[in-house]
């Protein structure tokens, strides 16, 4: 590697080099030190304080995750709240939900969202001027715990939970139980995990999955790999009804929901019938770090990567 | 990062850098830049050309890929050969099947077998010393042609085919032809496919499954990220029964031929019926460039990792 | 180090790490690869094939060497050529120079020109406005042979002898013997010389002050170090006239040719009678290294930084 | 750069890395992370909380600036305190003075001497089992206090002034008042100054050099280039004389000392009359600043690095 690239330090031994040609922003805003480069290996990129949010090659396999099982497991959702979400992707995928009449999206930082519109056009793909999309800048917890609306979905598009940053109150026990008490009857809320490889998933990932059963009937979990965050990534659904089975529904079921719901399977690039039949499937590694963890992540008992 | 550390180009313009504690050993074979380092983030590892090939925390996820799932869709493994397997992981697998009666490893490059039995004791665990163990150190591909023995299977553990390098003629599809006369009706190749992650599959992995599919009836290939290779990593299984169907044998039958030909189902980390059930469903981008690969790989006409 | 940087490799196994904030150009031109950046420790900078050519923060010194003892020890310059010098800051040094009426500067590479004009313009703070100033596009070496003007002074201005680069034919005996016919009575060449430092001096350093001894009666160089260039660097000043003595000229004569000659003192950071007198006297180990040298470099046998 | 890598943050912005064969040991002492690694560019180093403390390569320049022009400036020397000094190399070089009956050596960090013992003999060459050589592992400045020693020279072998590292209070007014007060008549003391390079003299380099002033009568300065530490570095002998004035020796003066009191002048490699009688001229831009600098280092007042 010689020329300008970005370093990223994954963990205090470990970090990653990418090629760029182009830094289009890099500045502290009130929260966060905010970059957005053009990077040979992944496209345009965002990072907050440093690490990789989001980059223009892979973020549609995030996304669809985040944003597809949740609410095609759902009967039908109507409502939606994005904890965090400021590039806009997450809004992007959502809107391709005909069922959709409103999401509330509720950001801490206004200088990401401005930037994100600004740089990030293949994200949002112009989402912030849908009609539907509410964007709000306040603390995605102090909103909640202030407002009486009720949300048939929450999904947390947050950074991860790191010491010191406005995301570490929202992984906690106490946050879920506001989340819960503001989803409709029938609601579910989903999380992104963190890493959860066969080397990763004990930092964070089997935590956050154990605290969300401590407050919902139902928690089902899996991981997918990203490429340009250099790991696989989980993901948890957290269901109000006990009877809520995701894991379980059938690849002819899901595909069918995608022809009702959205239309053009190809509006889609990553997610299907055939690929969500298979996901839910961990190794046994983790199944038995999920099966063994009891730590419980509390305001007063935080947990972050290292 | 500072300190020392261990940098390994993954492309022109991506790298990692792992910290390190120690260099065991860094010399030059007869073929290949040979690294036995301690690194932090992924304990003892070999790197051979700098590029990682096994770590201590997670070889074991390549390894149970590589072996288990062709040995247990076998009726009867009884005589396996491997091409490559120098650092001896390959063969610590195998032996754990009760079935097996000979394998035959065959690597060219002598210093890398000593150099693991040396420093990579954790990898091979005595493998060396079993009496099945045949290790002959010459080129797989002049030596399956010159022999006349035939194999229940045969096991591709080299490295990523690269410009210029031993290995670079092991995945074409005359090698393909030779390997499919040397095993015996019913038998199965399997080869390691290089990265098969959403942004990587089409370097190598949908032409090594194309290429394979012109020489044998049945073809199928999956994934699996593995950490330290920063990327997912593609397997083929390549049968000379058309109606061999390792992808469809169920969770259950899986689990019970572990118990009756390996044992203790604790023997393996990584590996079950469970998981065996879900890592075939690959996602949709990917399934699409399996189909519209037309690529053959042939001597005349190289492909290499870029 | 995270976040933006650029990477120099100085050599195979050095290299260095800037931090930066902005990549203003990145482009491979006809004859290199130029790219202009903004770097925290260094300011702005040019860098040419990878290889850092010019620091906002300490260019002056570069260019207060490559200038003033030159031109100083010459009894009244006219007209001077420069070999190289895109970015325009030996033009604003040679303009200081009251005496000077005539300055030729002949590069290559136009793009490198442009670029310089537009990003880089505390280096050239102008100087391409001057009326004296005459920019030709061109290869210095073929410009000097087609050519039947004179001047006062050359100036080598080129990036390092490295292999296959435009620069690599003008550190030799035939080029500085075309040099030689192009100057007039009691004139002088100056060129950089490449690293020069106790441990680098032996890459070419010596071999230039020994070539242009083959040519020139009387060759006379020194070393400075230059931070952003990671080394101390080598100049050598080769004069037609064998009575010339820069080295030996008194920290007074110097002052008093400043005064003269530029006017005020303080136009200059670096340079004066003081550091003028203890800049020629060299560690032991570099003047057995001048003296021992022995290697002429010529088209058929160049040398080249490793 | 790929492989295994050195990587030192010289500041936050700008970091070297240098390939390395070999990591002879690297733990964290009582006081500080200690490593000796095998380097391609410098080989064997000793590296101190991370920082290059001596190279194979170039260490002698160092070293032979640190002790020869104290040494030779002195009437007769026959005492020697050493401050720090763990690697041996300035032990090395002292007792290549004939005149030299005592050195007492005072380092804190007993690891450190222990690990320069066992890899750096090339460093140390020996020295330790020379009989004037007295070692004693303590702190220098409370050994110092509690002494009632006095010694004709004072060398401070010192990592830099870092925050939180045993070496923060010894570039203090108050350690320089102890200091003097155990110096005999015409005693001297030399330091180590840190960067002291065009674009670094301000970070310690000139305020060491105006504390000094505010202790001892006569303070004179320079720098010499490093290629390992990759900067210029700054040494300033202050002495209880004011009549003192090494950096007016001459050439001829230097040469025969060295004849006289050492012997082989071929023992040096860096220093003798010519190198001496240029290095304490100074460029105009750092000449200014050291009479401009007014801050004084005190221990209420400390002064670090970057």
């Amino acid at each position: 590697m010689e020329g300008p690239v970005f370093i990223e330090n994954i963990s205090n031994s470990f970090s990653v080099s990418s090629g760029i040609t182009q830094v289009y922003h890099t500045r502290r805003s009130k929260f966060q030190t905010i970059h957005v480069v053009e990077t040979i290996p992944w496209g345009r990129c965002l990072l907050l304080d440093g690490h990789l949010q989001s980059s223009e090659r892979d973020e549609f396999v995030y996304h669809e995750n985040l944003v597809h099982p949740i609410l095609l497991s759902h009967p039908n959702p109507k409502t939606v709240f994005i904890g965090g979400g400021g590039e806009g992707s997450t809004l992007r995928e959502i809107l391709k939900h005909k069922s959709v009449e409103r999401v509330v999206m509720v950001d801490i930082d206004e200088e990401c969202v401005d930037v994100s519109k600004k740089f990030l056009t293949h994200h949002h793909n112009g989402a912030y001027e849908d009609p539907r999309v509410h964007v709000i800048i306040d603390d995605a917890k102090a909103w909640l715990e202030n407002s009486e609306e009720k949300f048939d979905i929450i999904i947390q598009d947050l950074c991860d939970p790191v010491d010191d940053t406005p995301s570490q109150l929202l992984y906690t026990q106490k946050y879920y139980q506001t989340c819960k008490a503001r989803l409709n009857p029938g609601g579910a809320l989903i999380t992104q995990d963190g890493p959860a490889g066969v080397t990763s998933h004990n930092m964070v990932f089997t935590a956050i999955h154990h605290t969300l059963s401590t407050v919902f009937p139902k928690v089902q979990s899996w991981k997918t790999a990203i490429p340009s965050y250099v790991d696989e990534w989980g993901f948890s659904i957290a269901s109000t009804d006990d009877k809520y089975d995701v894991a379980n529904m059938s690849s002819s079921q899901i595909d069918q929901l995608i022809s009702e719901r959205i239309g053009n399977p190809d509006t889609l690039k990553w997610y299907d019938g055939e690929i969500h039949s298979g996901m839910f499937k961990l190794p046994k590694v983790i199944r038995k770090a999920l099966q063994e963890e009891n730590r419980v992540i509390t305001e007063d008992n935080l947990l972050f990567i290292p």
